[in-house]
């Protein structure tokens, strides 16, 4: 049995686009003589058509697809995502499913059971569960046919829920001799490993091979990796389609063994993950060009070179905007930064403007002392002169704060926090000096001095982000332990050995800036709790 | 038997001061010789609590509060709403309830069985849904209690979703004689209306009298208007609490009938909605004193009434900031609105930071002709004084964008958009201009040129809305088709007798700027589908 995994990258809403990678997948297929092809989840219309899914026309662009597909799976198989009415009696009219082709025809649907409704899933909101499970016969095969989550539950790696069904036994019961998984499983920081364990965890189960195939692409603040999965029927690890980028894997269930391992790198995958969110970002709005202050600082230097390995060198427009408070040096590294990374670099000083401001504010600021007010309308200037040469040629404008300034509001609203897309929005600073040493690990591009000096908004003179935060190294402790894990303020005191008022005070600082981020450009998520998508807190509140 | 209901506005995590507030109701009725108090939905905590409740510390601190009101509820049943832990099996680990109390003890829970998840309401991300139904003995009386959506299919006025249960049914089979229903569901235009059909509906199927106790006050987007209801076992209206602010309701259901109408003005519902949501945006966060920027057109004269009223005018700052693309008219009108409202109010021309832009820019735009570029320059200038203003004072900025402008992205990213509060970012220009013939109805506060000038941006010379954009009316008309109703292009051009190329130019516009909207500040929502809270759409998506 010979199986093709169609890992493919589909945009939201993008009917007759991903019905033609469809088409061509099944094209190959029957060139290879391919016995079942295996698509994603909600393959049809993208993953995750959020809202979109309410406007019953969409729905019936999903499903009028279907009989052009059935038409090309003439001697095949096929498993297709796709969202469906739901006829039956139940809360939600939808189901998300999977639709089963054999030799031209649809025989039936694999409805999902197991609907995630938790961080950046929202299914509940949209889909009825599922409730019956079938094998479908093929070539003397018993094939089941699961969708991403239903395999979840089975290896205990589900996010706040417990899931009282679990459809890897229901398959067991139906003693199968093949289990297919339909996936769009988003990225985070090591994830894939997971995924891998997911897999293996039901073939053990079930004693028979497991074929998983993923989307991959960005949609919005999401990232999907790929890396489609098959495993033995021993839970070995047999072949991994590539990571970031699309892949039609054959899987020849025959073939003799020849295990293989996922040795990734986690900060090159993170890596990967951030240049494909930035290109299918541009890509599927059609932009093309971005522009970005290069202050000379690290988050900026890296920002630039993901988008440079997003959009080639000759779409990236780095602008230096140095006022009084910039040292000279700063402006250098953005310099060589530019020439090495070979992007067009121009310089703006915005002094003459923020004199401007402060002429045209003096009778109503009378004389009262420079504060974060000054601060802000420099950043402000330099947000406004970026959105300048975003209207007038089309760029679009990179935000280069990091997921600690985010955390704390460290960080100017219409100001660093202007932009189309906050490329390492969900970084931290401690991760992004591992990235820069990763983009250094051949040459170097980002300047030594860049990565060496301590980091500063240089909004003041002689600023440092350490005047008024505590080292990067505990925040993104803090902000781990909080917002990815959920603990309490004493559990991370108990956990880190962190002085308790430390601990207290970032945590009141997270969600003092929550009305910041409300406002903050998407960005690409690539950890397990970023913030806007996934996590969604009040701005309003009085915890403490 | 004597109801005491009482309508509160905790505030979102606040355990002290809603705890205050629940006693001191529990005092009145003790006062007032209750036999039964009635609070809101999740009263303890404030609704919705969002991702808090998935901090174990905070459901903690929901159930410790319990103890503490057991012990004020001696010689009365009280039924208050509280999160609290699912010790049962079941996919989620939490369960919104109504705790009964009896005479000084926790006597059980009622736990909620509908739960909302569509449009603002996520409930099926925390909660598990209660399958069981109890009636309270009580001073002789079986006593239901059911949480707000679960009444609410009963009458066929539930969104997106047909629950297979049917909680009210289950009252019947209890045969009780007073059904209550602890509510916390958010104002939109022209729902106090459904509500009270709701109850009636409940109270004619049970005959028996049905009370709802409301939330009231604002929380981020959403208002809760209050105006709890006392039905009769005959279905007639009987009493209403009030709307817009907190109201202990004595019900005496033995007393006399003396039916009550719903006489309301939607319109007048519809500001007060927007004076408490700015209200409660601000006090609860401790903020005292707005600033706006004043044109002299409709949105921000009406965005400083609803200002004044909300807090004061000593506490509202308006700042009129000429270009030479102003005309002076509108000078004089912005300058008699803040007269008129008794505000302080300041002039800056932008002129010469404008100028300064253009010559700093001047090397980078080579010549190239006015556009939108120097449009949003202005636009951004203004948002960044004003939150220069905010910087140095503690002002919050208001920003003015109305509905039918954030629909259609005809508005300024950090220019216009700036602003820590949307006020009237959730109403439309119709409305907008029923709501100043409101505020003017007693006698001309906002200038009469303002209501009747053709709307302009006024960002380069004699421009018009009317330029760029369809009538308002149409606008409108196709925002409220599409937006509200999910209605097909081809739907609205039959409905409403539109030309296919205006509506469909205006759906396309209306997914355009849905990059815009993601960094919009909050608006209040006071439509049945506002943008940001309770519709979610992808950036990135190539739907037709």
């Amino acid at each position: 049995m010979r199986v093709l995994v169609a890992q493919l990258d589909p945009t939201i809403g993008d009917f007759p686009g991903n019905l033609k990678k469809i088409l061509d997948a099944l094209a190959v297929a029957r060139q290879k003589k391919i016995d079942i092809v295996l698509f994603p989840e909600l393959a049809i219309c993208g993953y995750p058509p959020e809202d979109f899914v309410l406007h019953q026309k969409f729905v019936f662009a999903c499903e009028e697809v279907l009989e052009t597909i059935a038409k090309h799976t003439e001697g095949l198989m096929a498993a297709i995502g796709v969202v469906r009415r739901n006829l039956a009696q139940g809360e939600k009219k939808l189901l998300n499913s999977a639709a089963i082709f054999q030799n031209g025809k649809i025989v039936g649907f694999q409805d999902k059971t197991l609907l995630p409704t938790y961080d950046v899933f929202d299914e509940r909101r949209y889909f009825e569960p599922g409730s019956e499970f079938h094998a479908w016969e093929w070539k003397g095969q018993k094939i089941g046919v699961l969708i991403c989550e239903d395999i979840w539950q089975h290896a205990g790696f589900v996010g706040e829920t417990e899931y009282v069904c679990d459809p890897v036994l229901e398959m067991e019961r139906l003693n199968i001799d093949l289990l297919l998984n339909l996936s769009a499983s988003p990225y985070s920081f090591e994830k894939p490993d997971v995924r891998v364990r997911v897999c293996q965890k039901a073939a053990t189960t079930l004693k028979c091979p497991v074929i998983l195939c993923a989307q991959v692409g960005g949609n919005d603040q999401l990232v999907f990796d790929g890396y489609s999965v098959y495993v033995d029927a021993e839970g070995n690890l047999r072949q991994l389609a590539k990571g970031f980028e699309e892949d039609l894997m054959v899987v020849d269930l025959e073939a003799s063994a020849c295990p293989c391992s996922l040795a990734y790198d986690p900060i090159a995958d993170l890596y990967c993950a951030l240049v494909l969110g930035t290109r299918d970002y541009f890509y599927k709005q059609n932009f093309k060009k971005a522009v970005l202050g290069l202050s000379g600082g690290i988050d900026s230097a890296l920002t630039a070179c993901i988008a440079v390995d997003a959009l080639g060198k000759e779409h990236v427009y780095g602008v230096a905007m140095p006022s009084q408070f910039n040292t000279s040096s700063s402006l250098q590294d953005a310099k060589i930064l530019a020439q090495n990374l070979g992007i067009r670099f121009d310089t703006i000083s915005i002094d003459p403007l923020y004199d401007s401001y402060i002429k045209t504010l003096a009778p109503l600021l009378q004389g009262r002392p420079f504060d974060v007010t000054e601060e802000n309308i420099q950043a402000r200037i330099r947000g406004n002169l970026l959105m300048a040469l975003s209207n007038k040629y089309g760029y679009l404008v990179l935000s280069t704060g990091n997921k600690s300034e985010l955390a704390l509001g460290f960080c100017t609203l219409y100001g660093d926090m202007a932009g189309g897309l906050g490329v390492i929005g969900d970084v931290t600073k401690t991760q992004i000096k591992l990235l820069c040493n990763y983009v250094n690990r051949q040459q170097e591009i980002i300047p030594r001095s860049t990565l060496e000096k301590p980091p500063s908004a240089e909004l003041r003179p002689h600023q440092l982000d350490s005047d008024t935060l505590p080292d990067y190294a505990i925040i993104d402790t803090v902000l781990q332990a909080y917002v990815e894990e959920c603990l309490s303020c004493e559990e991370i005191v108990k956990k880190h050995r962190l002085p308790r008022e430390i601990v207290s005070d970032l945590i009141h600082r997270i969600h003092l800036a929550e009305y910041k981020r409300r406002q903050a450009p998407p960005s690409i998520r690539v950890s397990k709790k970023a913030f806007k998508v996934g996590r969604r807190f009040p701005i309003v509140q009085k915890w403490k």
